[in-house]
């Protein structure tokens, strides 16, 4: 997907929630802000949005001399999402459609995302699930199922902290016996890296891997050759959030989407009015895009 | 006062909406989206938020052709604030402190703003008058009315179209025939010019002049010798709005800012809550600003 004019106010907003995360001087805080002003100015608006918040958090970690400046945060969210656990797997349990609640849980935990907002709160978390129990899913619940019933492996992309809690209920709820978890190749905002992922128990479910990168969503060329492989060879591809709409919508492969939109930018993209719950499936078109 | 990091998100958001209202080619959009990133990548933090403003849309009037982009949502702005102003004047003449009472609508006006927030509609506008009858006013009402007394000379510097019905019923509870109103010299974002003071009758009740410049605010080091002598002689000046706040906040003079805080960089600056209705009394320093 492309980066619109409507996403620079967001990298900004990004850029200077980071930043002041960070301890740094003034001065250095100045000029790092107008180097991605400038670096605004100059960018190639046919790549997606991810690869331009890459570049400014790369910077960021790299002046402030902090390898994961989100660590804390990112603990936090863990933690907030794991008192929720107890509770959630009833839900699915209870359910009258397992697979359905642990999809409708995993969207809803698309809701703890600093790249968008800068921060989740407990009642926000709390609200985001009560929404997702009644708010329709905008996509075909069905056709998924029969995926999932056919697939032999399942790489399943995970987004952010917090969030991967979620996921990890509904990698339960897949026969994890065949999924491969793909978590970023480096600390980027508050997106999940492979300690997240321990931290919550998904290597005790499921296979854990990560995708060489550091940008927040899944760009192909910028990813390891290994995961670049299993992207193309696993008989059924799951990516949560936006940052994996932004940076797959053109892959050359079948994907099902799993998120909550946003922001108008993705609503016009993808056709799916904002705050929907959204499972989009893609099928993939004969892109040069990938590696 | 500074221009801070937070006020760019808003300047490309501005920038956006001027740029969206022009009739321009998607490639001269572009190349205007990316000049403003770089002026902004450059510009000088000391100087205040409404001078780049300003710098913004004079390129977007001169690559469009457009000499006032906004004339017709001005237009609409002064029609809906005209359809409240029989309303208004009643509660103002019912009320048992009149001056008190259209401070309050005064204030209330502030709500019209396309610099801040994209578009007004009549319920935000109806919504935005039932908080300043019940909202206490931040400031001293009675400083204020003590000034207004002993004032032989009033200059008052209007904000925007629309706001300026309200600002007329305020200068004709003023006794405005002491009562000079100044417009912006030029047609910049809805900021009210000489056409919207005529068209919502200010000439009427008061002397009508401008200042002779096109930012956002009082740029005084911009604004008109005449202007500026006016504004150092006047035994009173009112000064409308935060892009008013914002340029005259180290003026060498006393002003009262009327004006609603609508974001986070006014509210730290002024040290006044977000969402105030705030009449604030500023005493003068004696800086080497204006002209």
């Amino acid at each position: 997907m492309r980066t619109h004019f409507d996403c620079f106010p967001c990298f900004l907003r990004q850029a200077l929630d980071a930043i002041r995360l960070v301890n740094l001087d003034n001065k250095v805080q100045e000029q790092l802000f107008r180097d991605v002003l400038r670096w605004m100015s100059e960018m190639d608006l046919s790549l997606p949005p991810p690869v331009i918040t890459q570049l400014i958090h790369r910077r960021i970690r790299d002046l402030s001399g902090q390898a994961d400046p989100y660590l804390l945060i990112k603990k936090e969210q863990n933690q907030l999402a794991r008192v929720l656990l107890g509770e959630m797997s009833e839900q699915i349990k209870n359910a009258d459609d397992p697979l359905e609640m642990a999809i409708r849980l995993a969207i809803a935990g698309n809701v703890i995302d600093m790249g968008v907002k800068g921060k989740v709160t407990e009642e926000e978390l709390r609200n985001s699930l009560g929404q997702a129990l009644i708010q329709p899913i905008w996509g075909n619940i069905d056709a998924f199922r029969q995926k999932v019933k056919q697939a032999d492996s399942i790489l399943y992309l995970a987004d952010n902290a917090g969030e991967i809690v979620f996921d990890r209920l509904l990698i339960q709820a897949l026969a994890p016996a065949r999924v491969s978890v793909a978590v970023r190749g480096g600390p980027v905002i508050n997106d999940a890296t492979w300690e997240d992922a321990l931290a919550v128990g998904i290597g005790e479910v499921a296979e854990l891997i990560d995708n060489g990168s550091d940008a927040p969503g899944t760009v192909l060329s910028d990813c390891s050759d290994d995961f670049c492989a299993r992207f193309a060879s696993a008989d059924l591809v799951i990516a949560k959030g936006q940052g994996n709409v932004e940076t797959l919508s053109q892959a050359p492969r079948e994907i099902f989407f799993l998120f909550k939109v946003k922001c108008d930018v993705i609503a016009g993209h993808t056709g799916i009015p904002l705050g929907t719950h959204a499972l989009l499936h893609y099928n993939g078109m004969p892109s040069q895009e990938g590696k």
